[in-house]
């Protein structure tokens, strides 16, 4: 795991803002699981989880939270433990520079504008019109259409497809197989079949976006569908067309966003949630993986379950359907004690 | 949003069948959101929900309900705005015509059938006994089994996959990343681990087909599996082996369907509904975004909820969920009323 | 659906371990759907169900349970048909063998390890470092990571991405778009926008594992997520990073699993089942198709529903559900005579 440079406990301990147990000189050279952890290598321990394997590893030194006593090797005390992993790895895991320049199988139309200091991918397609950005990358076998624009040190992975029109801004990152600008889902049912409204708006995805492998986002029926700043997708996540997605969100694997949404800033989507139509999710709300939602979600709220309670209200819930049985029989017991009690007042 | 042409407004009222309040003569060049429109655009205005931003509106003219009244400027006042918008954005974007033949990047086989009006993308791969009809387009990076057939004027975006013996009628379009024709999922458990069935069939998508960005459609097991006529998958649809879909279906993102599931004509799903395998869902049938289904459901029916049930049921069991917390402490309470009454009772 | 060579009855009698009724020297050079066979294809019957398919069919002779009767051609009767139905198949699609070497328009970098009989399929990436074992194939358009290590005889199909560093064992069959190896989602939120956690660790693919369409599985943050040896996933299936899933499992379509969770041996998943991250999934559970997971899983247990309870109890609350409605009627007629006898009581 580790990537040839070292750097000395001390030097690490500075960067971190981390307290350092002993061995300032020791140096380490990379960041390895617990188990597989030698000498040169830090360890890393999220919590009293990862303790007992933490004794056992035989890791240099470790990352670990400030109460964590009792390792064998020096530690690097941090108040946030799993921000110093992401601080290191970045550190021991730079970057790797592409190589500026057209690899002479890509396909490049001649009313392209490529930044000379970009990087275009073996087999890939980019289309007239379209602009890649300084120190841009388009992957291998990847698609960039007519007229979209890549902004500067944005990178396409292999595979990607960015239909025409479309706009990325600066550092974005999109995984293999993406499908950014297909067409929305607008159909008018009918007696002669689904009648298609055309979809000729654009998809803008704002700096600092992030977009999963495999995930699809529609372009807008007219006008645009907008991926706000900061904001990361997940994997298979599906995006309707005219959706306006915040600022800085997160939204894991599989989720699905139906037409005309607006999601507000800093909203978290676990796993496979899905949203109706129209609906609108106020800003920092959080809703847990598997929720279905078909009404607007006030901002800040916590929601979970099949169309979106609040989440401490949906537990509960949960909780009280285990019981739901039994209830039915202590009911239907109840009654005939009613009953009896009512024919026995009836009698007197 | 314009395309160059343009058209009097008199022009359009007499294409729409609807009633034009002023100035006939008036060219508008093309559609544009409300809040972006100019003097020579069309702005639409589905209903009184964006009552404000027309009237905030600078649009040289609105599409509009013909209720709608107190607009600024002229108004195409339709019985079905939505269909109206359908009909104008494909007069202001008509279909762009590809350039027939081969791009000289692409990998034809020698033994494929390509009509000479058909066009071939840039590094696509057609593979020996296919056969792509007139009109037709395998989009850039696009892959075409063996044997396959697209009919005329078949549309496939980029990335599309079409596996061996797959046929495809005419007027389909194939969004980017769709597979079409992977194996079924058909294993059979056992000691030494899964054993595999071979899936020989194919898969058959019949004219007028629309197909969403990485939706994948199985070959059969044995014999076929069939997309009706008309039909409208959106994105990350996943069809089984074996299933037969009806004629004029629509089906939203993340819907699932396993294999030899039966689909009525008409039938509506919501996003991210599950059907389990072999289930029949009868015509006209609409399920709500969200529900699984593991029974077969009626024709006509509205269905929601998990493991489907009627739609205003599964709404009313939901709301009474909402007071399940409750409703058990009350019967606990009155199981401690009654008990005390039936002390009282046997004092007597 | 015939391939050509031919079987007598007899000979395949022996094979499958079958009781044949009639005409051992009757040769057949096929398996066809029971109303699209013809005299010299096999009918296939799975049971009842399939009866009066069967009787209507004019297949040369069937696979059918050892219980069924009265068909009008040979039987082989066997014990489980399905398992014949595999066998039979695979020996009337045996499978093609591939030409081996690169085609010419593939891009291999020079410092790939390819071995003589593997196939390179047309348009296809091979980064440097990666290695290609014996009998392996990749498929037109594929993309294989440097460093990437891919087992013998092992498949992938058209458009599979294969990020660097990963490996695949031997027999591994991967379907068109299924991308191995992305970036886990791995985000610190945080006051500017969310802080990425680099991801550099690997995917492991064991051996005789089968990868759906479109399906994307995480590479470790640190360490590996881990595919075990026979396992099969469907299509659109999304496995976080660092998860470990065991040996034998099957995943139905649109399964998703959050991170680090452990998946034990033989376990069976339901379509668009979800499973919260760092869950751990008992050997041999089986959960539902649609099932949401956020707590463990004990060995064994069959689950179904939100949040995964024991599926008999699911099942249970489902129905009592129904009556919910009308139980809380009940609950507040029973109050009122509760009410009535204590105020009765009262005037004693």
């Amino acid at each position: 795991m580790s990537a040839g440079a070292g750097f000395p406990l001390g030097r690490l301990a500075r960067m971190l803002e981390a307290t350092l147990t002993a061995e300032p000189e020791r140096v380490v050279t990379g960041v390895a699981p617990l188990d597989r952890a030698g000498p040169d290598d830090l360890g890393y321990v999220a919590g009293r989880r990862h303790l007992d394997a933490a004794r056992a590893s035989r890791a240099g030194a470790f990352i670990a939270p400030a109460d964590l006593a009792g390792l064998a090797a020096p530690v690097l005390a941090c108040r946030d433990p799993r921000r110093a992993l992401a601080t290191v790895l970045a550190l021991f895991h730079p970057r790797v520079e592409a190589v500026a320049g057209r690899d002479p199988s890509a396909c490049v139309a001649d009313g392209a504008r490529v930044d000379p200091t970009a990087s275009i991918g073996a087999l890939a397609v980019i289309e007239a019109g379209a602009s890649i950005g300084p120190r841009a990358r388009v992957g291998p076998l990847g698609y960039v259409g007519a007229g979209v624009a890549l902004g500067e040190d944005t990178v396409l992975g292999p595979h990607v497809v960015i239909y025409s029109g479309c706009e990325l801004g600066a550092r974005v990152t999109v995984h293999a197989g993406a499908v950014i600008g297909c067409d929305g889902f607008g159909f008018i049912p009918g007696r002669g079949g689904p009648l298609k409204i055309p979809q000729v708006g654009r998809v803008i995805v704002e700096d600092d976006v992030e977009i999963g492998a495999n995930t699809t986002i529609d372009r807008a029926t007219l006008g645009d569908t907008v991926i706000g700043r900061g904001t990361k997708l997940d994997n298979l996540v599906h995006i309707g067309h005219n959706v306006e997605v915040g600022r800085r969100c997160l939204m894991a694997a599989q989720v699905g966003i139906s037409g005309s949404c607006r999601i507000g800033d800093d909203v978290m989507l676990g796993g496979q949630v899905g949203i109706a139509d129209h609906v609108e999710i106020g800003e920092r709300a959080l809703l847990a993986g598997g929720t279905s939602v078909a009404r607007d979600v006030p901002a800040g709220q916590r929601s979970a379950g099949e169309w979106a309670r609040p989440a401490g209200l949906a537990h509960r819930i949960w909780v009280a359907e285990g019981q739901l049985p039994d209830l039915l029989r202590t009911v239907k017991r109840l009654e005939r004690r009613v009953a009896e009690l009512e024919a026995e007042k009836a009698r007197r």
